[in-house]
């Protein structure tokens, strides 16, 4: 059912449109359609402008469209038809002049195809309208990432629970998405990264084959997607053993940078200052060359949003936005730690959703 | 580790270069990037043509690509510069004239910085070349599939196993992924449709917490996904108690055109003529308008991939291809009724790589 909060995501839209200069919108990526309308399927296009609103659908998701945003008309193509000639047929009676498009998600031929089959509507790219709008978390959107949060969490500590040293990486994996579905998860966040000793030099590692036992620790990155579609994102070092006395100095510094980022971050903070108060600890402490990625992203409806803190990123910080702070220090052959947490900007400040304990464990040294 | 049919595709691409006039590829797509180098991982570019070999990624993906594609040279950015301009710095040394890349999976933004950095580089759409050679499976991908088959096949037989009346839908998919996952795949092909009663008229439903008990029957569609990343795609209707007389009947009429579909399958055989046997069994039956999606698509790396059998495609049956027939019947109100296997085209006909049973169940009538 659509609600109060989609018809005012739309409104927002609609001034933003019409600060474009462009008629109207033609929204494809999915997850902006759901979040400005609530309908949860895909491969449906929304037209939004000031005298416009109008979905293309499928008959797929005829019964869905009813059910989830009866409010939105609905035109509804057969199989024989592709998208961008139908929407060449039914786009004249909007008399549109300049059509925006999703150039961020939407892909090179579809683009093409639509800027042939509407002649004469200029098709021109309007990217981050939406996005921006995301940025900024409503409270069903903060209380959803909470719950999301929390439902990583539990799974967490239930994975934990019933780990065995034999166990690969790929079941513990698995054991882990599992968990976080028992507390009400709709699945994990990404496949989760579990990576033990070595390999969690990998930022980006996939769990195979290792097993807990052939070393004394591992990183786990992982996250859960709640029922309405929000996500966590987290990651904590799972020391089964001891960590080596390398990667236990590593931990204290990542550990340092963490918390001098997330103490950077308050509304009006400028996004690259942050990633940089991390960054420097790390670089003063000689590892500089060994954190290749950015501090984080933002999170929501998906995975990486905007703003992200980075070395380039030009966002500042507001209220409702929930970010992840993520420094790591990667050691090939060795092994990596990473600390992630889930922030939100408060009105004065922040406040850190997660909890998972995230105390130096003890060395073997 | 790169083996001989990366080295193979690699080579075939080469020949579609080729024939297209340009100087070489811009491979974007990851599942084609892994096609073609058998590295896992995403976010990096492979430059590919008569006189080019080059992998673009970044410092998370040092130690992995050295792991998983040693042969192919890699460059290597830090988080201080994005990808187009990393790009734009190093193609010079590669005197190129005309660039392709990938329009059906590159999106529109990213594509306009490339043309905009790259120049004097041209930059053209050349949509499918990879996409074309996925279409024939080789030996060892084949082999993927039937495991992923098999995998599927194993979780439902558990999930059904182990389910109880009161469960939820969701609850019931997350045992079937856990389930397939517990028999060696990597994850679920897509989250699993399970639709009970008069919700399995809605062809892309997502489980939710209607239960069993709530009626006699549920339509399920779902698949795996084997270690090395290769799809299968499968629905049965799991009847619990009885299906309403009218389903019944339609069950019937389903099966008998999934029958027919799959005789039409041959070498040379025409794509739309596959999908107009088993529409033309379902229009004379009366259920034309019931039936609003195509027949069926390719599996492989992707879920959807080439040939796709509907009224429309325009492909032609080869040796190799793998592909899904599907038909089905929606009732709005009352269910709906699909099944679906995977089909191999072999050098003289076909073979069904899927083996659940698909008797016509139990009516209440």
């Amino acid at each position: 059912m659509s609600t109060d909060r989609h018809v005012t995501r739309r409104s927002d839209l609609i001034q933003s449109i019409r600060r474009t200069g462009i008629s109207a919108m033609l929204i494809t990526n999915p997850k902006n359609v759901s979040y400005l309308t609530g309908f949860t399927g895909d491969d449906s296009y929304l037209l939004i402008g000031p005298d416009q609103l109008q979905l293309f659908s499928d008959s797929r998701f005829q019964t869905q469209l009813q059910d989830e945003c009866p409010d939105i008309p609905a035109e509804i193509r057969t199989a024989r038809l592709l998208m961008p000639d139908f929407l060449a047929q039914l786009l004249p009676k909007f008399s549109l002049k300049v059509l925006g498009i999703e150039s961020t998600s939407l892909v090179v031929s579809v683009r093409d195809l639509l800027v042939e089959k509407l002649k004469p509507v200029e098709v021109v790219s309007q990217p981050g309208l939406v996005e921006e709008l995301r940025t900024i978390k409503d409270e069903g959107e903060i209380a959803e990432i909470r719950l999301a949060v929390r439902q990583a969490e539990r799974g967490f500590e239930l994975m934990k629970s019933m780990l065995l040293l034999n166990m690969t990486e790929r079941q513990a994996a698995h054991d882990l998405e599992h968990g976080m579905r028992r507390f009400g998860a709709l699945k994990a966040a990404f496949e989760p990264i579990i990576a033990v000793g070595d390999r969690a030099a990998l930022p980006h590692y996939r769990p195979g084959l290792r097993r807990f036992d052939e070393s004394g620790f591992a990183l786990v990155d992982w996250g859960a997607v709640s029922s309405r579609g929000y996500h966590s994102d987290l990651t904590r070092m799972l020391v089964t053993s001891k960590l080596p006395p390398k990667l236990h100095h590593v931990y204290g510094v990542v550990l340092k940078a963490q918390q001098a980022g997330i103490a950077a971050i308050r509304p009006g903070a400028r996004c690259q200052d942050v990633d940089a108060a991390a960054r420097t600890v790390i670089e003063q402490a000689g590892y500089g060359q060994y954190f290749g990625h950015g501090l984080g992203h933002g999170i929501g409806l998906d995975i990486h949003e905007l703003p992200r803190f980075s070395p380039i990123s030009t966002e500042v910080l507001k209220p409702g936005m929930i970010i992840t702070v993520e420094p790591g220090i990667y050691l090939p052959g060795v092994g990596g730690v990473r600390i992630e947490d889930d922030i939100l900007v408060t009105n004065d400040g922040y406040e850190v959703l997660s909890s998972v304990p995230r105390d130096a464990p003890t060395s073997a040294g």
